[in-house]
């Protein structure tokens, strides 16, 4: 029960601070492309270092499944990390709707995922982003090659990393909760294309996982 | 007496480098939304590894509150420390308000933080993002769970991210000496709504004392 | 075999993250100078910490070259090293053609390295600037004198600090797969100079090598 | 000897980083005020974590000094640093202006310091920056107090920290070796108030030296 609550909170954080920062700092033109993938990266290393003693800070239905994939998680705990992290993330999106409005944005943008280029290389691009990103985690966090002081920044700028090369291409999320909460709020190309933000990640955190495992010996 | 002299200057670095940067950096349009979110980060990063190994830099009248809620200092050394982060959050205000006049800057403008949104909505906001910033401060300083050789990158880096959310919205303060110091220079909207910014966060980091040492077991 | 799978993914991380954002992102422009050179750095990080643990993640020939002389790499191993290296960057340098392809954006520019001053010039850059970051590395990932731990992130924030000063200059390379590769698509100049960006580095390697070893004492 | 070397050699990379950030990167307009302080502070990092090894990599005649004044060097040592840090930062600055009048750039800006306000302001600012600046690399490279692992990091973020503030106020110094360098080559203003960016940091460094051992007990 403890874990159910770390991980909601800490997916709270994640999307109310990284989609927060976009529709509140006005996007690219203020906050800026790097401070948007700063906001994100950063609040994973909030979450990490407070909930992530509890729950392991997942944040991610998609890191979730490959933890669950390599053994490290049952599929009960699975089921309950998964439910935290999808309402903390809706719980995020209603905040962010709620001052948005407050703040007389528009509200049909809170930092949704999307995309322009064809669904099939919207999904690639995902696919790869997610193995990349959901790899370092499982590398950094196991017990044999891990490196558990400092895997909250090392998560966090990777993440950073991810945006800074996706983020004009798909909004670059890796994480299926990140992008149903908004997608909830807003609707419309936001829900027909939310598909690809679900299945791409984790698509590529399976295979994250077999190639930690296999080639990265991290589950030894 | 070591301790309130460190603390002093510990919230010195840390209101003069962060309001610093916002006023003789002319804002968002010049060191950028990101760089006024670093510069309070890494003030606090300096001031944690350098008088903070005297004093645990709280810099914050609310992370003091948190601290002294889960018993890790009391009642007296509660006073002196808050006296002192009042103290040095005066004579940074004092310091920049000193250069805006030299530098013929405006100087209705010291870096003091305030909202357009209704009082409920700010009160909220800034309740919120205290307590998250103060569940990471009491989670990574904890002596059973905590990280200390990082603690200060991981707090400076954590309320870098509070900026890159908050800065639109309230300005973010998630600190009463913080705002106190420049509203007492500027007055005006400042001064009449800083009541939001003495109360949230002390509400927050309450929250968040009680969240970490239940939840989180930072006090066991 | 596991080695040269590794080395290939890492170098496809750097490339494709790093030219890709540079792409993507519109250059300094939108992404901006600074998040280019954080593209570049935190992408080493994401690469140090994931397939780092199996191969060393050197990601750059001339690294490698560099490991080679202090005799911490064997011939043979050298030479899958630079294979896995080169096709890692080709790969990511056809993604990046592919999805600015889809984008609409001009596929002239994939983030290939160039310069307009002297050809002198531009050696002598490039090997003071290969010589400043490969010296680094043979330092932090020393036996005797390293700090393993944060290699990762001292390396990636090296490179950064090398792109912050040299992106106008060369477009900083340090890196002969990563000049190759983009090279490779895009023909006419980015070819004719290549060579500068492969020899370069390699001698600003080599060097480094010998200071790190005689200066430094890395190799006791 | 070695160490001559060392410190010549890291004085280099951050005047050269630092200093050709602004130059090549076109200042604030361009590698913006945040760029720049990364440029110096993360030149920082890549020194301390290469030369450093060898030397600490002072860089800076102003924390030689405050390491004589705690007694960490003694007398002939602080000459040979103060030698290779002068010798360093020159080159660097004739690096600079080899590679600013082959990009055509205007080379009486060589990322000199210099200031609008009073020589008094300027004098006490550059003392306050000194002061904390030099503060943070006392502690964390204290023996009894520090953090050695992560100092360099911390040390390169906290100057990162002080740009962010001073860079319109005074272009921010506290190193008397790169304010020196770039004068000699620009003349003209850089030059008559030089004694300001000699003079203070070297006060604020004493000051730091005896604030850390009386009030830190760095020295214990």
């Amino acid at each position: 029960m403890k874990k159910f609550f770390a991980e909601l909170l800490g997916t709270f954080v994640l999307v109310f601070v990284g989609t927060g920062a976009v529709v509140f700092g006005n996007g690219t033109e203020g906050v800026s492309h790097l401070g948007i993938a700063l906001a994100f990266g950063l609040s994973i290393v909030a979450a990490a270092y407070s909930i992530g003693t509890v729950s392991g800070a997942h944040l991610n239905p998609a890191v979730s499944i490959a933890m669950f994939v390599n053994k490290r998680m049952d599929a009960k705990e699975l089921g309950t990390y998964i439910v935290a992290q999808v309402l903390g993330a809706i719980l995020a999106s209603a905040g962010v709707f709620y001052y948005a409005s407050n703040l007389g944005l528009d509200t049909t943008s809170l930092g949704q995922n999307g995309f322009t280029i064809s669904a099939f290389g919207a999904f690639l691009f995902e696919v790869i982003m997610s193995f990349i990103f959901i790899l370092v985690i499982m590398t950094v966090t196991s017990a044999s090659k891990g490196n558990g002081k400092i895997a909250g920044l090392v998560i966090g700028l990777s993440l950073s990393a991810m945006i800074l090369v996706g983020l004009n291409v798909t909004g670059l999320s890796v994480n299926p909760a990140r992008s149903l909460a908004p997608a909830l709020f807003v609707g419309g190309q936001a829900l027909s294309q939310l598909w690809v933000f679900i299945l791409a990640p984790i698509v590529g955190g399976v295979l994250a996982a077999i190639v930690a495992k296999e080639l990265l010996g991290t589950e030894d």
